[in-house]
């Protein structure tokens, strides 16, 4: 395909898939886009792991990595010397709602007992021992999920010549990328799963796209947000975009590691089984509803703790529950949940990451077709 | 352009143009679009005019009226009977607010003195006599902008061979309005302007084409939120929709008889400017932030009433507020606002209503090229 994307990544359809699993990252690769392994939460010696993996049965192909090094979170640099507080109101809270579905969270300890890795990485130090890993490795690209990537994370970006993409969901946001240098924009709109913003993928890809070219620059625009189907990554192309950033579709794929029971949930699910919420992580991010995500939006439930507190509260007890309910608790497969993006309600079908991919392309070659059947004689 | 929606309604390019002002119906009707008169807040007799005007000043080309008649709404049939109860809390609310913008709210009677068109219009009684008025001119499209229209409305379009389209916001009204027997389907996500729902149309509109596919109807799609330029409007098309249904983008134009305070703050406004929220109407719709808005979100506020009730505490200090920012009165133009959608970020310059026509036919054209061109040799 003739786009900047395909150019600068050195292949042939322009479609990236963001995964925790490494499996799909190869399957997607093979099959002509690019996968990108999501080590946001990984300590480094699982990230060298992962990557040797991907290296030996990727056959050559190239891949991304993503991480998240925000500009600004709490206990910056400070996370491994002093233990967070957790507020007894959350932990409370915690508890009785897991025991309102039956879970026994007496030996969830918060959040002492879980090594928060999310945490250690997005401290600088952690941050340059997961991009140190990640250099080593013959990525084709590397990219920040939450803000302007670290000068660091710029520097060896050039220094090794791999791109350096980053995840925005604002207009000013790109223009702040630019200037910091960033070779791709992800733009990523509100209906995206995982942490997203306000305005829809519809408005915020041609707002970026028009953004970008008033200031003179030619930034390649990966459109994200929504997308889980050829014609929806060819709107966007029509619209400004060079290509489509996707996370949620490949959840549900044969590769995926996801939780079967969430998996079946998101397979059921129609576009308004999600909620944008603080709950997760402590910023906005896109999940599936469940009785979980609901108790946190109710009123009286406590705020959201700030990133990266939130995750210490909340990721021990949804491990939990994400084991008991593949066990069968029925409590837990309640309460299950992940981040997914409202796409969830396209995805109905189990199928492997390849198919996946083969489908993005023929899809995408009628949504063209079905575009021009439109002009008339 | 070959769409079953220019076939249908007899039109050249299959854009709809939902408007309060005849003058844009009027415009882009002329330019080869549909112009369709927002009604739902005028009493009979005051239509019987507007369209009268129109069918003087259109030429023959065809337009549509659109209505509000939703299947359930606070005081229904008896609106006209028992003046509706507003909470003290209310009426103090507004007028503390009103107070802190040196507004002075103390000749506002609610609802005594503002009839409220809109809530007459909702009962059973008084959309027959709107749809009366309606069918009585050469209308060439009805729609129904909340909910299923009732049978009467059907009736009365396949009587008189006119199209009945209706406003959705999920997959599952849409499927409902396709048994119910509407025409068109106007699908609108949640970056729309006014009434909305909470899924983002990237999602919306290739969900619902693929449900309608599903059940074997051939309904046409008319795609709306966040529409704003040809571009959209064909990525929509790329994925399912026969045309695009769009309102905000003639907020700005220079037939639009929109408070010209507000019309500034709009082609200043970035995409995230806008919120959704009850507090216009008591169902959550898309509006300019202002301080208005903000006040009703903050902590403490009281909540929205019900449908109609909401509009009679909100409207007549929103039209004084009008009243008061044109004549440059600072408090009344901070808290100015109106319903717009996420696509308020592309509205950067004023221009006529037939020239915006014109503009979405060559970027349309443009987008079909650009997606064209990404096909490799």
């Amino acid at each position: 395909m003739q786009s900047p994307i395909c150019a600068m990544l050195g292949i042939e359809f322009p479609l990236l898939a963001f995964s925790h699993c490494r499996d799909v990252v190869v399957a997607v690769s093979k099959a002509g886009g690019m996968g990108v392994f999501g080590a946001a939460s990984l300590p480094p010696e699982r990230l060298e792991e992962e990557l040797a993996w991907i290296d030996e049965h990727i056959g050559g192909r190239p891949y991304g990595v993503d991480l998240i090094v925000p500009n600004s979170f709490a206990g910056k640099g400070e996370v491994q010397r002093e233990a967070p507080s957790i507020p007894a109101e959350h932990k409370a809270f915690i508890a009785g709602l897991l025991e309102r579905h039956g879970v026994d969270g007496s030996d969830l300890s918060l959040p002492g007992a879980v090594r928060s890795s999310l945490g250690d990485n997005m401290s600088d130090d952690g941050a340059a021992r997961l991009l140190e890993v990640a250099f080593r490795h013959p990525i084709g690209l590397i990219a920040n999920a939450l803000g302007v990537p670290p000068p660091l994370m710029l520097e060896l970006g050039k220094r090794h010549n791999v791109p350096v993409a980053a995840l925005v969901g604002t207009r000013d946001h790109a223009l702040a990328q630019v200037r910091a240098g960033v070779d791709i924009l992800v733009v990523a709109g509100g209906e995206a799963g995982g942490h997203c913003g306000e305005v829809a993928t519809m408005v915020l890809v041609p707002e970026v796209a028009a953004a970008v070219e008033a200031v003179g620059a030619n930034t390649p625009i990966l459109a994200a947000g929504g997308i889980v189907t050829g014609r929806q990554m060819a709107a966007a192309m029509a619209m400004g975009a060079h290509g489509a950033w996707t996370g949620s579709v490949w959840l549900t794929t044969a590769e995926a590691e996801t939780n079967p029971v969430v998996k079946q949930k998101m397979l059921a699910a129609s576009s308004r089984d999600t909620v944008r919420s603080k709950s997760r992580t402590g910023k906005p991010s896109r999940q599936l509803r469940s009785p979980w995500t609901d108790a946190w939006e109710a009123e009286g439930a406590p705020r959201p703790l700030p990133m990266p507190l939130q995750s210490l509260v909340s990721e021990p007890a949804l491990r939990k529950v994400d084991k008991l309910s593949e066990g069968g608790h029925e409590g837990a497969k309640a309460l299950a949940t992940y981040w997914v993006g409202q796409g969830v309600g396209l995805m109905n079908d189990a199928m492997g990451a390849g198919q996946v991919v083969q489908d993005f392309k023929t899809d995408w070659i009628a949504a063209c077709e079905r575009l021009n059947g439109f002009i008339g004689d």
